[in-house]
């Protein structure tokens, strides 16, 4: 749809009525330059998380379909007060829920994904020269019930919502100027990158750099969704993540660091065809997604295994691995939560040797031990000491002039 | 359908934690005893004041149909807290927002009238033996659109819900034990009633006595649901509501008191004809309900004009009356929130003269001057001195040996 521009604004944005006022002047300033605007909204500030702990005190395991009841109440609420604050303004506005703006999703609650989004209400209202407001976070699935999208939810509700009606663009406001090229919190020097990739933005994600979520960025490029990600506090320009980067001179992008991580080893696994696949699947069957993978021949017939996860999902982890080395006779199982993963970004950077040896010399220049390597095509990560994390990416910031 | 009981929560019986954990034991005592169970609640304590307050902060007149999206939000997040407290005991269970549930509504929002309910998702989950819980107060218009019932809006639901379903009973759990011959808080000897027809409760409802909403039990008596009010702190019986109540040798079935009305007087309104229809067709415009009327013929050629109106209706009232006022040349208004109306109820009372003359003399004998009477089939409503109300109310229940 021509001039439609599909702007989310995060739980932050929105936290209380002061923010809400803003957020809604802000919506309007892009109505009245002419465009046709649709909104995704997330829950006020922290509302989720005290749902989740009411909810909590009731039943410590929650059936996850009333859980969805629950949490889409948090989206409700902030659609209808910032359509509230909208006709405060004298704009015409009209709130929709996922269920009514035809977000129609898999039957798996709490995580669910978007199958479909029917837009025609969405249509109508914006023929009626309408603001439309959108639920972030949850749809609805063929039974009609609610469900909701889990982490990062309402990022991939307004990119979905921006490819099913062919927007012109997708703004994701939230509290930071957009990607940078380090987190500024560790690295002072870090600046902010005018353009980047969907595949670039998604390593730095993945490593760490949680500026949107990787099932957002994945579905922006599948339907070519251009994306802004802006701060909602001030009028910066922010960065566009697109197809086609144009790449001047810097090849590296940025430089992340996933602290969020843990390392799993299991001892003398005996060394027999097709006995990692075994415990791959395993934890695959288990939903555990694994990370890096090393095996370290120690000596004949046993090899030690080690793999990284997300800490999140450690417990479960350590059982399934606990589980495959009693069956197989191994030795022991142990795990490592002093680990972090820092990463150099940049499209093509695996082609480059010299970016790679230039990585391993600034960590070696600090005297840190490098646990791990892995590549990809645009992104060299080593496992490290989690301790000395912070200060390998300052210095390896510096160190790629970034 | 044989075996179905709804009940309705309203929103002080599911206040926090504790009082959902009880009502979820009370809901299972009675699937436990074998009967298929709909449960129908309000928003939880004061979530709906609250929300009102939130929605005034940022519009002070919030379009009604997003106070409507905001309000249904406080049934939804206790319909799935309650869920989730039944199914924390081991029953199977879901909860249902007016829409899932096919309450379709008319269009207007904030006082939406139930139109019809389609029940085959209810229907589906009690085949699958599992306690539905559905959220009061809300439906559905034809857009899709969520709305609220207004006043009383969840025992309405309630209701519905019961005749669309043909339930054996509706039960309306409340903090209080029943429908009592008085206000126990004003006449200290009131006892509970056992049994009372529609009309009654109906008369007892809308002359102040707040146990039920009148629209529901209008409800109730055009589709024949017999009705139990009983408390959910205890289990004592109740009072049952139904079309046909054995008379016993009582008459007077209750006597109750309305103070939250105001008299508006209109002096000097020339007589000619049709001048007084003028005047309450104006008011039936304004969706304003007067309740008694009274014509004073001062002297010739001009009449006065007083008649009661809800208190919270005054100030729209008043304007009309001055309009009205000024068009016929009328000499001035005023207005009082000085007054009560007393009442006596009970089927047949108007045929038995020696009630109301019972009923006077008592006022008689306290000095209290009737500013007005009005009469139906099964009550008889005085006007008196606001600041005397609750001493008459009490001599009265005395007098009839309540």
């Amino acid at each position: 749809m021509q001039d439609l521009i599909v702007q989310k604004y995060g739980g932050s944005s929105v936290a209380n009525v002061e923010r809400i006022k803003r957020v809604a002047s802000r919506i309007i300033e892009t109505k009245e330059k002419g465009k046709k605007v649709v909104v995704v909204v997330s829950a006020m500030g922290d509302t989720t998380d005290d749902l989740i702990d009411l909810a909590q005190k009731i039943n410590e395991h929650p059936p996850h379909r009333e859980m969805d009841m629950l949490l889409a109440t948090g989206e409700q609420v902030s659609i209808s007060l910032l359509a509230m604050a909208i006709q405060a303004f004298g704009h015409d506005v009209v709130s929709l829920t996922g269920a009514q703006c035809g977000i129609v999703t898999s039957n798996v609650h709490k995580r669910a994904r978007i199958n479909d989004i029917h837009t025609h209400r969405i249509e109508k209202e914006l023929a009626d020269d309408k603001i439309v407001i959108v639920a972030g976070f949850q749809g609805i699935n063929e039974n009609k019930d609610i469900t909701t999208l889990g982490r990062g939810g309402s990022d991939t509700s307004a990119v979905a919502v921006a490819a099913a009606l062919k927007a012109e663009l997708c703004e994701i406001y939230t509290d930071v100027d957009g990607v940078y090229t380090a987190d500024p919190r560790i690295v002072e020097a870090a600046s902010k990158i005018d353009e980047i990739s969907y595949e670039e933005v998604l390593e730095m994600a993945s490593t760490g750099a949680k500026v949107l979520h990787p099932r957002s960025v994945e579905m922006a490029e599948k339907f070519k969704v251009p994306l802004v990600v802006r701060s909602s506090y001030n009028y910066n320009e922010g960065t566009i993540i697109k197809e086609d980067v144009i790449m001047e001179k810097v090849l590296v992008r940025g430089v992340s660091l996933d602290e969020n991580i843990a390392k799993i080893s299991i001892f003398e696994v005996p060394d027999q065809p097709g006995i990692a696949f075994r415990l791959f699947s395993a934890l695959a069957k288990a939903n555990i997604h694994v990370d890096m993978i090393v095996q370290n021949v120690n000596r004949t017939a046993v090899n030690d295994i080690s793999f990284t996860i997300d800490v999140d999902e450690l417990q479960e982890a350590v059982s399934v691995a606990q589980k495959f080395a009693f069956e197989v006779n191994a030795q022991k199982v142990e795990y490592d939560q002093g680990v972090a993963k820092l990463s150099v970004i940049g499209t093509g950077i695996v082609a480059n040797a010299e970016i790679a040896s230039k990585f391993f010399e600034a960590l070696f220049e600090l005297g840190i031990n490098i646990q791990t390597i892995s590549t990809s095509e645009i992104k060299i990560s080593c496992l490290i000491d989690k301790e000395r994390g912070k200060e390998a990416m300052v210095h390896i910031h510096k160190k790629f002039d970034m």
